[in-house]
């Protein structure tokens, strides 16, 4: 087992100077109001701007340079992708699914706020990030703008991110072999990774080898990250994860964790990072900084 | 006050015939699955097919024909509006929300399923609507398409119904003066009835002046179906309009009817319908089904 390390300087760097950017974008897009319905957009901002890693438009980023893509554009729709997975992340924390009180150690949305208000401010991030992405802005060519928010869609829907989201809650009740778990993690937290990588190459109008590599490359990505959270969950304390620890152990749920056992658990997520690489072999170093990160979502402590 | 009377025998057949298609369209949209997460497709079919009588997508199809639009391409764009309209259906029923137990006299979504499941479906029924709008089939030109998404986006956000929602919310703690009801209503229900027409003239290409006078017609529509649903909520009894009446007065919120009285909020409702229709002006008999529906709207029992 490797020791547990942070990104590399020229990662790190580069993370955060697209965590600052995306930052600005998002705080552009989520203004102040004084609208009677401001509460909203409170909470949309207060679900959004939480010092989240930005690590979905990372990898839409990196994958649009990959293509030379106009930098603005892509961090439009890194944003917009961003908006869409805030969403998941107040919807998820409700009582009703995971009932997290905590969120990268402060009050969820529907703490701050109230129940209603964050069922409302997820409806509204996941609406308004379809707007987005429809706007001239962020490509000027509307077939781009058509495939961005279908991929998008499929990824973050019934046969994608929510339908893995039911998966885990039909696992708090029932006990699931390693091909469903997989299913479920693949669903959950992969297809979404792809979109942030294919968006990339769908700005770029890449070839379609070039778009399936970025795709599979990060949706092993994802699935290696679900992997390293279940194993985060039992080995962290909240103070580091930002949120209670055990919390899936506790919920009765199946994890990764749960049937393989630990050391097997980090063994599989080590594997499916190199497979991850492995998709990258098309492009040149150009692409070193994806590459490295796959290494950073394993060995990452939070 | 006119007598309330059903819709005219044409108007009643042809809405008849659009729900009967519109439901097959749904039907097709929302298949039965045996996959593992197969419990978000059932509560999202669950939550659609429900009886509804398909305003929207009613009001989608007559305004698509004016321009001679495909009919199965007008019923793919009205059956995506109805699954948006679906889901903000379910969302609203929620305990954290309306905490409504039925829906057209059945249980509601997360009385038949549990919360954590209709969360999900309504997410699920969102995402999915945005889907089916971006596929060809629902227009072969994208710039068709990515309008429809961005105005349905708009319509539906926090722009429209979910910050209208917002708004409803508040308006159970603070008391609202006359503008700050009609703005919840418009947002509320206006929006996306403006959109089901504008839908129509977006698919068939027309004027702005053209689309303007649908929009236009819809949004009144919709205010006046909105101050008419404050009506029958203190008049019916639930056996008639298929949920608990009394429901908005018994929860503290501003209504049509609280703030004008029974008889103002009739009058207003009236008003608004003859303006609704002053906006078909610019239409020949073609609109007529249009018009009719104005004065159902306003005269309906349930």
């Amino acid at each position: 087992m490797p020791s547990q390390r942070d990104a590399s300087p020229e990662l790190q760097a580069a993370m955060d100077e697209c965590r600052e950017k995306v930052n600005k974008t998002l705080a552009r897009l989520l203004p102040d109001t004084d609208l009677p319905e401001e509460r909203i957009y409170d909470a949309m901002r207060y679900g959004t701007m939480n010092g989240g890693k930005r690590l979905r438009p990372f990898m839409v980023v990196q994958s649009a340079m990959l293509f030379g893509v106009d930098e603005m554009r892509a961090r439009r729709a890194a944003a917009a992708l961003e908006l869409l997975h805030s969403y998941s992340l107040i919807h998820d924390d409700l009582p009703a699914m995971d009932n997290s009180d905590l969120r990268r150690g402060k009050p969820s949305t529907h703490k701050e706020f109230d129940e209603a208000t964050a069922i409302l401010a997820g409806d509204g991030l996941l609406t308004y990030a379809f707007e987005i992405l429809t706007e001239p802005e962020t490509h000027e060519d509307p077939r781009v703008r058509c495939e961005l928010v279908n991929a998008l869609a499929k990824a973050s829907g019934p046969n994608g991110m929510v339908g893995g989201q039911m998966l885990d809650l039909i696992g708090e009740t029932e006990e699931f072999d390693f091909g469903t778990i997989s299913r479920m993690q693949r669903m959950k937290t992969g297809r979404l990774m792809a979109f942030a990588c294919e968006a990339g190459a769908i700005l770029g109008k890449a070839s379609e080898t070039n778009r399936k590599a970025l795709r599979n490359y990060a949706y092993d990505l994802g699935f290696a990250f679900q992997v390293t959270d279940d194993i985060l969950d039992v080995e962290s304390d909240s103070d580091v994860i930002g949120k209670p620890a055990n919390q899936d152990s506790e919920a009765g749920k199946s994890t990764f964790v749960s049937t393989l056992g630990k050391e097997q658990a980090k063994q599989r997520a080590e594997m499916i990072v190199q497979q991850a690489n492995r998709h990258l072999r098309v492009f040149d170093k150009r692409a070193d900084l994806l590459r490295e990160l796959a290494s950073y979502v394993l060995e990452r402590r939070a």
